[in-house]
Formats: C-alpha cells, structure tokens, sequence
C-alpha cells in the first residue's frame, strides 16, 4: 500500500461539507478504491465557529490558507471557497508549493484556465475539476476519456439547473417567471440573487470549460453569446408547446454541418433551404458557442429532463450520441466529482490524465470560435402587432429581403376582443444570425409593432 | 513522445473493422489524445478474403493467433472474435505472452472472469473492457472511476437494445411480439436467431459485469433470476399502460432497502405496507440479481428510453440518481470504447485502475448474493379467469393465506361475450418472491384459471 495522501479543504460550506463527511466516514471504502489511505489533514474556513455541520476535528480547522498549503503532510489542496480572487492565490500558490489541485469553480477556470492549467504544468501538479460542471455528472471524465477516439461534433448541456427547475414550472404547471423563481427560492434551489442562475452567466462559464476540452477553444466571457431565462414570457412556452417543441435554457457548442444532424441521416454542410435546415458555423473549422433558450421537440432526450436535473448530450463523430444525466448541484453529487477526483490522484490516473490532455495550452486542435453573428440557425419569431390589414405582408417581406425563408407561420387571436395586438408566430428556415437580426431591427421599428420582437433558436 | 503503442486485432467483423478504421484513418488524433502513437500491427481473421470492409494492408493480415500474439511490436491484444472457447485461449495466452487485453467479450467475462483476471494479475497486464457492456455508453468508467467514493445501491439497466426495439414497437404501434421481433430482423436491430437477445441471456452477461463492479459478487448464469420477453403478449403492454406503467427489459441489482427508494425519502429498512413497498433482499449485504421485464412508471427516466437504445441508472449513496444512455450496439459505439481503452492503456491510466479495482479477486466489499425466492417485489399478476362468481374471491384467498396484499385490481371485460375467459390484472405490495410463486402455483390449480397466469416484477 501506498503512503497516505494528505489532503487540504480550503472552504467548507455545503460541497466542502459533504467532501469533509465522506473522508472521515467512509475511509475505508476510500482506501480501498484508491489503493491507499486518504487523510483530512487540513480544513481552512473563514470563521471556525461556523462549522457546526461536519464533526471535523478542532485541531485540524484554521483560518490560515498558507499554513495548510505549505504543510509537507498535505498532497493536494481542494479549493471550495468560490470566488475568483483569494480561490486563484490559493490555486496558484498550491500549485507553486508543488501540490496538486482539486477545484469545483467554474467561473475560475473560465476566466483564469489558461494561468492556472500554465502553472500546474511548470510545477507538474494536477488540476482537477469533475465537480465544476454538471455536479454529479461525470461529464469531464466522457469527453477527456471515454470519448477521446472521438471528435466531438456538437455538445448540447442543459447546466443550470435553476432555470431548467423554472422552465418546468413555467411549462407543466403554466406558472410565470416570477411565480415560478420565488418556488425555485422557496425550495432552496435558487439564490436570493438569482441573476447569475438565470441569465446564462453560469452555463457559460460551464460551457467555457467543456468547449476547452472538446474543441481545445479558449472562449472568454464576450465570445459566449448568451440569452437567459429571465426575460421569457409564458406565452411563447406555450405557443412553443403548440409547435410540438420545449423550450430549454442549453449551453451548446457544435461545429460546422454538425447541429441535430444524425450522423449519416442529415449530416449536410450546407444548411438544407428546403426543409430541416441546419444551424451551421461559417467557416469549416469554426465551433458556435451559445447559451439560449432553445426550442426542443417534445421527443429529443433533452426536452425530456425536468426539474433541476442536469443533462450534457455529446455527438461524436464514432460512437454518434450519448447522454449523461444527473443532480446538477448540492452536497452529495457535488462532493461525489470532488471524490472521484481525489481517488483518481489517489491511484496516478489524473496525473496521467492531467499530461495527456494539455488543455489551456497552445496546443491547437484546429478549431476557432465563430463570430455569433455568423452563425446559421433557425429562429423562433415571435410579434406583438397591430390587428390590421397588411402586417403579415410587411413582415415576411422584411424578412425576404434578408434572405431569410419562412417554415411556418401561426397567426394567434388576441386575447381580448377590440383592436389589442395579436401575437403573430413565425419559425424560420436557416439563417445567418447577423442577417437574422437585421431583420429584427427592421420589423421593431415597424409602426404596426406593439412591442419588441421576441426570437429563439430552434434546436433542429 | 513515449513509444508507439503495437496493437493487435484478433477478430475484424463489424466492431473490429470500426476499430481498424478509426485506427488508420485517424492516427493523428489518437496519438494527440494519447501522447503517443497508437499503430495496428497486426490483423488475425479467419478467412482474409473476406476483409473487404476496412483497407488493412495485407501484410500485417493474417490468420495466424499465436504469431500476432508473440510479435515483440504487439503490446495489446484486442479480441474481438466472440466465443468463449477460442476467444478464452487467445486472452490467457496473450497474458501470459505480457500483452494488455482488450476486449468486448461479455459471455467470456460473465463465464471465466475470475480466471482472466488472475491470469492478468499474475501477469501483471491490464484488462480492459468497457465495450463489453452498453456498446458506446462508458458504464465501466461510470461505475469504476466517475462513482468510486460511493456504495453503489442499485443499477437498473437497458441493456439489449434488441428487446427494447421490440418492446418499444409493441408498446407505441401496438404490434405483436412476433410482428415486432420480424421488423427488428430487417432493420438489422435483431440476429436471424434472436434467443439470447430476447431470453435476457446477453443482459444477465451484461449485469454480471456490472455487478462485479459495483458489489464485488460473482454471478454464475444460474445466480440471476431471468425471464426474458419472448412470451410477453401485447395485452400486458396495454393493460400496463393503463395503470401508468410502460413494460421495459431491465437487468437490475440492488442492495437491501434501495429498491427505488429516493435516499432519504422512501429509504425504508423494510416495506411499506401500507403504498409504495420497496423490493428489498432479505439479508443486510444482499444483492438482489434479475433480468426480467419490469413495469415502470412513464415518469420514470428509463421508460421513456426508446427504440435500440442503451442506458443505465445507478444509485450511490452520496452522489444520488446518475444516468447514463446511448447506442449499445453497432459498429461506431462499440469501436468508440474499444478505442477509449486503448487510449487508456497509452496513457498508462488503465494499468493502474486495473491493479486498483481488484476485480473478480478474493477481496470481498462484503455483498452476497440473494437467492432469488428471498428477493421482495411488488408483482403485477395477469390472469385469464372463467367469467364466473367467486373467482376473484378464489385468487384473492390464495394471495391472503401467502401474506401477500393487494394494491389494485383491475377486471378487464372479456373480447368475446359468451363465456370466453376474462383478463384479471392484480397489482400486489411487496412480497418475498418464493411466497409470491406459491401463490401462483395455486392460482394455477384453480378451475376457473383458463391459462398460466403471467406476472412481472414492479419497478417501485
């Protein structure tokens, strides 16, 4: 047997917590996973008194980040704090103290990957990271490993479980967005301050992180076109639901002629003009990355995952589509990735791991990151307008002279009777987002539009 | 760079013509994921003229195993020939001659796993096979890396995509069994002779795997209770469907008291009496074992998988519910994980879960397994009865003096008037198997049963 790997835990909430739990109650089954024993050495927290929770030993809990990370008898840091200033000092000085890093914070890695994968290569430590995106979900270890013959085609991530919680409610049960926030609130599943949750700012993050992996793309924060939740009006779930389709917040990225395209069924380069057009980046080694409300048909797997599941649908080009599912976040799931990766160092498998993948680095796969305004998609249009002779025909010639073809139409009577403005549903064949939203343009300052257009990507 | 990686194929048919293709088509790509070269060395078949599929150079072609097995530039031995006779000699001289093994054989794992994997220690090589199970869905990884600080509780699994095309026909186009078996025939889903498919044989291989894994028992093909779907009539799929249920071919194991039980909800040590018992094994360490058709509620993530398709649930004790789903067949999918762990063993990573997992050895985690007639179930029970007073008093007797209570009764009218027998269906609460077929067996007996009563397990 190995010796002992001793372990640091710089935060201990609700993740740190469950992490805590699992090592001193579980020992044993950890060491026999893992070939050796895995000791608590160390739990650094803010404020001590505060750590009710877990029976953590007195005399093993402080407030001195250095003093844990420079302790010999410590192997790896596990970074559970949050945040993105005093969680990189810790990572980094970690790293420079020659010790490996377990870490579950995704907005970290979004915006600092780069620095902090650098560092670990100059002190050839190991930064792990299962729980950062998905929870439970062991979505890091099928790209990096289980699929790595393949190359990902288009990944498809319903992330946020927050919003895909209030999607639910707003789409089963007919709620509003507020109505159904404040039950995601009631419930513990949403912040008090939910707009990190529910603007997309999340999911990005997440999405950041899986497109490195898949597409060896370094997306900042501005090259993530994102569109959030908060905005949508219950009236397009349900004239989406009319259409057959769910309307799902997705973190996607997929690569050109690759969007819903069944491998060999409607794999075309070329959007087709005549019917299942297909969302396509322009360029041959370009990959889109978005986060969106997206609208699904009731029958494809994602539309399918409620509540504040998580679920990550991967296309590659060998083995065609797997789906992974799971709780998204919360102690347990959480905690069970920060384990996993704490046994893979454990045994020498994420060291290795670690070498081979070479992500953040200059290493180039070959892929670039599409201008959003490039992309081809099909588009959700929905109108508020004037009951009055001659609309549609403004409309659709809008569009026309942007190039954009039109799949169907739906016309919805007012709701109330006398001259309020009546919805007016469009879908779109493919178009380039950029001449998409030119249109758009056109048709608000239309006189005969009652408010904003309203307009989603259509998963197929 | 590390040294090339030599591979030999023993067995190009269609998954190891997949294997050779992305082999030489995409070496560029493997050698990245990998850090090193990946090369096929050498191609052992039958008959060489019939490698018409994959363009092998036709000097590493040949029909010799032993001279594949003993050339020095041969570092993994992939079988994929099928059997377990010839198959088994080619693994244990290919261990003994110091090569890694990867393989998809999941008869020859499920039949000689022990000898293997003592071999392999002995050895001291790696055997790898994650494309023995679910075709392209990682599983093996899923269950012995991404879950490895839980105690897995239960694993629910479509396994055989033949049966759950054909359940999937019979249940959403009313076809009968044999109308549905004919289609997956011509759509290739099905073997000109489907027995082990739809007899549930190739799950219990399957799941004997998965629960070597998961809880450390070796299953004998008489240790899993198996019934498979070639006697299923299209009036159970209906009438399940009118209780809420949908009929799914699951391989299932689960620890006493999990059965279905969310943790800390309906985790109860014994059944609920009164509403949703659990199936529960009877002793503390007990594994329950089954392949068997089972109904699920249409809620259930399971039932809603559809068509040729793959997917596993499992339950862990901190990570809660994960699920993973794909295609579990076919070319693309199974050379996907063929090629996972051939990557794998490049890195060096599997060698070192190899020696950590411990498989099919000595070391017990402590689970036995439970014999069947002490497994606790739910039962739907179907009958067809005389139309006559007192039958149901006759059935619901029978059931009373086994202990065994009833949740919900239905009776069907008959198709026919005049006489003919009528549908009885029976829902009960949990009851240990044995007494369950005592029951039956009396049932059976009565004048007024017109045929062998059917009955299946209950998903909750």
């Amino acid at each position: 047997m190995l010796d002992t790997l001793g372990i640091a835990l710089i935060g201990c909430g609700t993740v740190g917590g469950g992490v805590a739990d699992v090592l001193l109650r579980h020992g044993d089954r950890l060491a026999a996973r893992a070939g050796r024993s895995l000791a608590l050495r160390r739990v650094v927290v803010r404020d001590p008194a505060k750590l009710r929770d877990v029976p953590v030993p007195a005399d093993i809990v402080s407030t001195d980040h250095a003093a844990a990370i420079h302790d010999p008898a410590v192997h790896v840091v596990v970074e559970l704090m949050g945040g993105t200033t005093t969680a990189k000092k810790v990572v980094l000085d970690a790293l420079a103290a020659g010790k490996h890093v377990v870490t579950a914070n995704k907005a970290l890695l979004a915006e600092a990957g780069h620095e902090i994968f650098e560092a670990a290569r100059r002190a050839e430590r190991a930064v792990c990271f299962e729980a950062a995106v998905a929870g439970g979900v062991p979505i890091i270890r099928a790209l990096g490993e289980s699929l790595a013959a393949n190359q990902v085609t288009a990944i498809q991530g319903i992330l946020n479980g927050t919003s895909n919680f209030i999607l639910t409610a707003m789409a089963e049960r007919g709620m509003t967005y507020a109505a159904a926030l404040a039950e995601a609130q009631r419930l513990g599943y949403a912040e008090a301050d939910p707009t990190l949750d529910v603007d997309g700012s999340d999911a990005a993050h997440k999405l950041a992180i899986l497109a490195q992996i898949a597409f060896g793309v370094t997306a900042k924060p501005t090259d993530i076109s994102r569109q959030g939740i908060d905005t949508l009006d219950a009236m397009d779930i349900r004239f989406a639901d009319e259409l057959g389709y769910t309307i799902k917040l997705l973190a996607e990225a997929w690569t050109s002629g690759t969007r819903n395209a069944e491998p060999g069924v409607r794999n075309e380069k070329q959007p087709d003009s005549s019917g299942s057009a297909l969302r396509t980046p322009h360029s041959a080694l370009g990959v889109a990355l978005h986060v969106a409300p997206v609208l699904l048909r009731h029958t494809d797997l994602l539309a399918q995952v409620r509540g504040a599941y998580n679920a990550v649908l991967v296309r590659g080009d060998v083995v065609g589509e797997t789906l992974y599912q799971g709780p998204g976040a919360g102690r347990g799931p959480t905690a069970s990735s920060v384990l996993a990766d704490l046994i893979d160092l454990a045994v020498g498998r994420a060291q290795r791991t670690f070498a081979a993948a070479q992500l953040w680095s200059k290493a180039s796969k070959g892929f670039a990151i599409e201008p959003p305004e490039r992309v081809r998609s099909r588009f959700y249009l929905r109108l508020l307008v004037a009951d009055k002779p001659g609309v549609l025909a403004d409309v659709t010639r809008i569009l026309a002279d942007e190039q954009i073809s039109i799949s169907s139409v739906v016309q919805h009577e007012a709701a109330e009777s006398g001259g309020s403005p009546v919805p007016l549903v469009i879908v779109t064949h493919a178009a380039e987002t950029g001449r998409f939203k030119l249109a758009l343009a056109k048709i608000n300052r239309l006189a005969t539009a009652a408010a904003p257009a309203v307009f989603f990507s259509m998963g197929d």
